[in-house]
C-alpha cells in the first residue's frame, strides 16, 4: 500500500510479537513524522543489544557480561536458588524485592505439544550448580499452568535424590482480587493451601 | 530492572505509540531470543526510512521520491482531488480501490484545543494546485469528528469562491453494522442522508 521501505518497515514491525498491522503502521508513521523521536538511537540500540547482550553463563539470565548482575552481587544469598522459566520472570520477581537468593532460568517449560522436553531446558546446568552441596533450598517458580506444573513435578522428582529442600510458590487468590470472580481451580488451591491464623 | 542496554531498548520501544511497558519488554525479549529475527535488517530499515522517506512535494503523501507514486501515475484522474488529514488516510482509501483521482494531505485538522490553525495545514498548497482550473471536484475526506468537520467546513467556504464542485464523504451506518448498536449521531446522519430507492 505504501512505497518501498515505508511498507518494509511496517512489515518488519508487524513481525514483532503483539504488534498488528494497524499498530505497525501507526508506529512507522510516528517514526516518520515525529521530529523528536531519535530513530538513530533506536537503530543503534537494536544493533548493540543483539551484539552485546548474552545470557549469564551461571543462571541464564540476560546480561552484558559473562555473569549477570545478580550472580555477581556478593550480597545475594547463595544457598537459595529460584528456578524460573524465563528471564522475564526474574525481572518480575526482582520487582517484589522479596527474594534475595540467586536464580536459574530454564529457558522454557516441558511441553510435549510444543515439542519441548527436559533436554531442551537448562536442567543439566542446574544439577551442576547443585553438585557442590552449598545450595540448601530450590524454589520452583515455574508458571502455575499445565507446562509449568509438569516441569515443577519433573524437577522435584529429580531434586529429591539430592539432600536439598525443594519448594513451590504458593497458589491461591490474588491479593486485591475478588473471591466471587476467582476460577474454580484457583479457589480450590486457596482452600488446599489454607493457613492457621 | 534489567542490565544497561536491555532496559534502554525496553524504554525506547515504550516510547512508541501504543506500546506499553509489558509489550516493550515482550518485544525486546523476542529480539534477544529469536534467532530468526533479523535485527540488523530492522535497524537498517529504521535508519533508511528516516533518511530516504520524505513527503510528496505535490500532495504531501509519503514518498521516496520528490513526487509520490500516485502523483506520478498517469492513469489517475487529475480533475479529482481527495483532501485527507493524514498519509495513513491515503492508504485506507487506496485499499477500497474505489477512488482513481489524486490526493491532498493536509497534515492534520483544525483544532483550537491542540493549537492547530488553518496556517498549520497544507491549505495554501491546495489552493495553488486548484489555481489552474483543471480540477473539477474536491472531495473533503477529513475524519467525521469535531476537528475533521471543522476543517471540512472551513475548506468548503474557502473553495466555494472558486468554481469547483466540493463534496464530503457520506456519513451513515457502517456496512455490516447493527442499527441497534449505532450511536444517535450516526443514526441521525443516516436519516438525513437517506436515499430514494
Amino acid at each position: 500500500m505504501y512505497d518501498g521501505i515505508v511498507q518494509d518497515l511496517i512489515d518488519e514491525f508487524g513481525r514483532l510479537p503483539g504488534i498488528g498491522p494497524k499498530s505497525a503502521q501507526r508506529i512507522t508513521f510516528h517514526i516518520l513524522q515525529s521530529p523528536s523521536f531519535d530513530v538513530s538511537h533506536l537503530a543503534r540500540l537494536l544493533a548493540e543489544v543483539r551484539e552485546k547482550v548474552r545470557f549469564c553463563e551461571v543462571c541464564g539470565n540476560v546480561s552484558e557480561q559473562d555473569r549477570c548482575s545478580i550472580c555477581r552481587d556478593p550480597r545475594r544469598n547463595e544457598t537459595l536458588i529460584c528456578v524460573v522459566e524465563d528471564a522475564k520472570d526474574v525481572a518480575a520477581i526482582e520487582r517484589t524485592r522479596e527474594f534475595r537468593g540467586l536464580y536459574h532460568v530454564l529457558g522454557g517449560a516441558i511441553s510435549p505439544i510444543a515439542g519441548v522436553g527436559p533436554d531442551d531446558l537448562r536442567i543439566t546446568q542446574l544439577m551442576q550448580r547443585l553438585a557442590d552441596g552449598k545450595v540448601q533450598e530450590v524454589i520452583l517458580a515455574t508458571n502455575p499452568n499445565l507446562e509449568g506444573e509438569a516441569t515443577a513435578t519433573y524437577l522435584s522428582r529429580l531434586l529429591h535424590t539430592l539432600e536439598i529442600r525443594v519448594t513451590r510458590l504458593a497458589s491461591g487468590l490474588p491479593v486485591g482480587g475478588d473471591l466471587e470472580y476467582a476460577d474454580e481451580v484457583t479457589l480450590g488451591r486457596a482452600f488446599e493451601g489454607r493457613r492457621t491464623l
